[in-house]
């Protein structure tokens, strides 16, 4: 038997092979010629309706927020709606940060049967570019394999977790009662990317408070037409998870109807396309600091005889 | 009373003066052309020897696992030798996590008063390159100001943290009993930039089994004369705290005797000079993506007739 190549692989996710579709989102995840080569596939100008069908909701907050127990939550709600559902788990950090996460994901096996549910982790391969790059590919091969949501769930907070729950066309941000102070959740760059914010564990005290700290926040920093709501939930029973679901979907119409969707996903692919050439410059950064010249460099650069930058513009070809 | 210069600061820095330090160091957080002058200043030949002084000791591992507690008990450890020692601690992620740290960080409260301590937290400005950048430019910068030592200690264990991390001369990875399973730490990459291993906590049940756990995987993947030592701490109350430090000696001694340090110095040297061209690269690729054509060719992208990098290719100069 022959080695099914990328795009008979993508054919057959597209058809709804489930371990198809694993088998492209590893190759996305692991990036190089094959994710190059779904890539094109998916930019084929015959299907541009399968590519762009997922509707993308980025979940995001400090590590032990609750935000897997409300991804899964959210999961119920979303089928009960008849509508498919991808959840992407994206973990730029170790697996020794796991345990919580490991817990959560039992949780999620209760949508283990249904076919409707499709639940991916996505881990750093250690390629150029990393989750930021494999990320939006992913969702697209979802969109393709006929999804209508993809929920993007961010492990932590760190800089790539922020940029990846950023890149969504809605951007759900978890916080808790008690977590500090909202002030926190500005100062990681949350308020600008946040569309919906949920109070979770409000059943805790302080959870009027951290709203009440939030809505100030937004005083201050809210502009444009669409003010972020600020829900209170108690994802683990369940409670305010579908107001959760109703507020992405009334953000979801704001975008549509005042045509800022298409405006965000230029933007989110002009941030891509840059991304990319990033990375292919990376690639010529990598071939113009191999070779003799480079280590002769690097040895002045270590005996503190030259400064590195110094040593980078004499590798580099000049502007 | 006229701005002081970059290079002004950094003489003063040498001099002693702990708030010109302190201004140096930002300007290298934040990057662009004061950090380049900075870099400039200390890469000049007539004094490469304040330039390479300070030994660097990368203290990494799982959040909880007690780092910022291992690193104040060796600040006193290291004062007692009466050796000065500048800590950075490096925080990648957002303020969210923060809590643990700004408890830690009073236990170091003790060293405030002390001349030979310099304590600095190093968080992401958003510059291109990050603290992968500015870390090694910030340890020169120490080493510069008349410090033996340099504690590099990192937050979590996401690939930043693990990057800064094995920068080091010497990489201390601070792993817990019952954490889990020494497994994590090998797959977190820290197997191959650990120098020598403590099992922090070890007081708490399984810290034999953690330590015989880390002992056979070292079986499996330790090569080269250094076997790096598994020790037991409970840094808490500074118990094995004296032995760390010395197993950190013998570790440098090692380096030292063997050659390995100037190769290891050097190998680190490319790496940066490799990084900074990326940076330069990525200016170069920022300023492509500006402008009318790429705009189009976002909006392809986003309406998914064209792959993001088929428009990335369109934006580059051929190879």
């Amino acid at each position: 038997m022959s080695t099914p190549t990328p795009a008979s692989l993508l054919a057959a996710a597209r058809d709804g092979d489930r371990a198809a579709l694993a088998r492209v989102l590893s190759l996305v995840e692991r990036g190089g010629d094959g994710a190059r080569e779904i890539g094109a596939r998916l930019g084929e100008p015959r299907d541009p309706a399968a590519t762009s069908r997922a509707y993308t909701v980025g979940i995001t907050g400090a590590p032990g927020a609750g935000k897997s127990t409300l991804t899964s939550a959210l999961l119920t709600v979303i089928r009960r709606q008849d509508q498919r559902v991808a959840v992407l788990a994206v973990d730029p950090s170790s697996p020794f940060t796991g345990g919580a996460l490991l817990g959560d994901r039992v949780r999620m096996g209760q949508h283990d049967l249904d076919d409707g549910v499709f639940i991916r982790s996505m881990a750093t391969r250690g390629h150029l570019g990393g989750l930021a790059v494999a990320t939006p590919e992913a969702v697209r091969v979802l969109g393709a394999a006929g999804f209508d949501w993809v929920l993007v769930e961010t492990v932590g907070v760190g800089q790539v977790e922020v940029e990846v729950a950023g890149q969504a066309d809605t951007t759900v941000v978890v916080v808790n009662p008690g977590w500090g102070d909202a002030v926190q959740a500005a100062k990681a760059g949350l308020m600008e990317i946040a569309d919906v914010f949920v109070v979770n564990k409000a059943d805790r005290p302080g959870a009027a408070e951290a709203r009440r700290d939030l809505e100030r926040l937004l005083d201050m920093s809210a502009s444009g037409d669409w003010r972020p709501p600020v829900l209170a939930a108690v994802a683990e029973s369940d409670e305010g998870v579908a107001e959760v679901w109703a507020g992405v979907g009334r953000h979801r119409q704001h975008l549509e109807t005042s045509g800022e969707l298409g405006e965000r996903r230029r933007r989110r692919a002009a941030e891509e396309i840059t991304r990319l050439v990033g990375v292919r410059l990376m690639e010529q950064a990598r071939a113009a600091t191999i070779g003799e010249r480079a280590a002769t460099l690097a040895a002045e650069v270590a005996a503190g005889r030259l400064d590195p930058w110094s040593a980078a513009d004499q590798l580099l070809p000049g502007p």
